[in-house]
């Protein structure tokens, strides 16, 4: 899969290394069981070169700092290279001074944040990074979409493998929503408003009334508003509003933050670990788990076993 | 309430700025409309004192630091003080280094985390908090409160009036649920389950069984986690798992942080303001608000009208 992935960038004018990393993010999202970030989103990533909207030969360039704070200008190079650097240099950053950050505007979608968050747990940081998105979600109160679903990643260094939180700010992304769909099933909670306003676990009348479920009512709403302004008014980049404005995903603004972590205590985090599985379950085929111990699992699983992939799109990467 | 706050503090040992720096907070928490963290609290705050859980006296110390990252020891010190001094802390650090950051272990209730976030603001900084709790909460897939609804504090500058996200990870927490029964009302949406494991808006039933609902399901479940992760396991302080052993809250955990934010663009924030508000409203009197918005509206109106305050509170705290 990387090397088809790579071989597809090279012909797009991707550097030998560029199209060595940003095929092996897609490959290794697949891996891990993200398919809608892997596989599934490539043909995507291919249009978006083709429009203009990613620049493969563009460099991402620092374009001030206040200390530890760097501000760059991702120039609309490919989201997955840019973040892999930014949060690169929030680690260096961190090794020497504790912490470390950069905000990035002019970039790209980065698809699986949880990449960058691992990135830096596996380099002995406790790794924090979000980004912004075009409107998909309403904010509390309102009907029509207004916010993004901006993904927030949480990553902590633990014994051999991260602690990953990667959410975005929906309770279901329209691509689960579409999953949902095809398979003509409801979804397992509430996630949104059918036209009349009514709460629904319906895939497609949520599709149809465009009004996705903020997690927490107005709780992810206002959550989802402050990434928004942190990552955009802090880089001087574009807000949700004017993302969506160009009518086109591109152009995002992100955050990338490190703390070095020297002292962390892992038999604090085996306590909680124990003490949330501890908790008697809802019903005997359930498991409580940890953000990231389900990703952890299908990427060993896929290790052996070999990556699952919708042939269709397989077969679509193929010819491209 | 000032006047009244710090003549009780003082009878409790309180050093004189120490009784007035904390009895503004709990004054201003109920002048912010937050009366559940002001003077409502207030009675519970006397008798962790008494009960010897809060030490007036003990000074939070700094227990080591690697560069930007502070390590305190609260030493059980009123958590409004050691919070204050915390923050403080990662202001100047950031306003020398562009980032600063505070872990602090073995602390108390900070009261309203917003405070902290809306002093990092006003000193022209991002600032970032959250603390752990003692367990009131199910992890998702369990019956049992294993997780705290651990607050996170987000607040950025914005012309005289910072932008102020205080969220606990619960959709609703025991003091609303428990307003929303001796109103007898329903909550506006589900809240939690019912013994019957049955999703309801009865806020009796939730706090029967007290499966409170994580914002957002799996997700506020997640983020719950992680953040207890993040301030235990990074401070070497206590876990929800060992403060809930205890039996009573004290000794929490608690994380501060600060972005210097020189480069912050106003008119983004205001983009994002209008954006936000351009949505049409689910019924006419709905209004789309932004954070800290209302209260920063309630707390004109108290500031001009005088704060309305609970008789018998307000009774019971003069013959304290």
């Amino acid at each position: 899969m990387k090397q088809e992935f790579k071989r597809v960038l090279l012909k797009l004018n991707f550097s030998e290394t560029r199209a060595e990393l940003c095929g092996n993010i897609f490959a290794e999202n697949s891996r891990d069981g993200v398919y809608s970030h892997g596989l599934n989103r490539f043909p995507v990533f291919v249009q978006l070169i083709k429009d203009g909207f990613v620049d493969p030969k563009a460099e991402p360039e620092p374009v001030g700092n206040n200390g530890l704070v760097e501000y760059w200008n991702g120039h609309l190079a490919p989201g997955m290279y840019t973040a892999s650097l930014a949060m690169g240099k929030a680690i260096d950053l961190a090794k020497t001074h504790g912490l470390g950050s950069v905000f990035v505007k002019n970039t790209n979608h980065w698809m699986r944040g949880g990449t960058y968050g691992r990135q830096a747990a596996l380099a002995g940081c406790l790794g924090i990074c979000c980004s912004n998105t075009i409107a998909n979600m309403p904010p509390w109160g309102g009907i029509e979409p207004r916010l993004g679903n901006n993904p927030l990643v949480i990553a902590i260094p633990y014994k051999n493998e991260p602690l990953v939180l990667d959410m975005a700010l929906s309770q279901f992304s329209y691509g689960k929503l579409q999953e949902y769909e095809l398979r003509g099933e409801l979804l397992p909670t509430i996630g949104g408003y059918d036209v009349e306003g009514n709460l629904t676990r319906n895939p497609k009348e949520i599709s149809s009334s465009k009004r996705t479920l903020p997690i927490g009512f107005w709780k992810g709403s206002g959550l989802s508003f402050i990434l928004d302004v942190l990552v955009s008014a802090l880089s001087g980049g574009s807000s949700v509003a004017r993302i969506t404005a160009q009518g086109r995903e591109y152009g995002l603004s992100q955050f990338f933050f490190c703390i070095n972590t020297t002292q962390i205590e892992a038999s604090i985090i085996d306590e909680i670990i124990q003490y949330s599985k501890s908790s008697e379950t809802t019903d005997k085929d359930q498991e409580i788990r940890y953000p990231g111990e389900k990703t952890a699992a299908i990427r060993k699983t896929n290790d052996a076993e070999g990556i699952p992939v919708r042939e269709d799109i397989w077969q679509q990467v193929t010819l491209l």
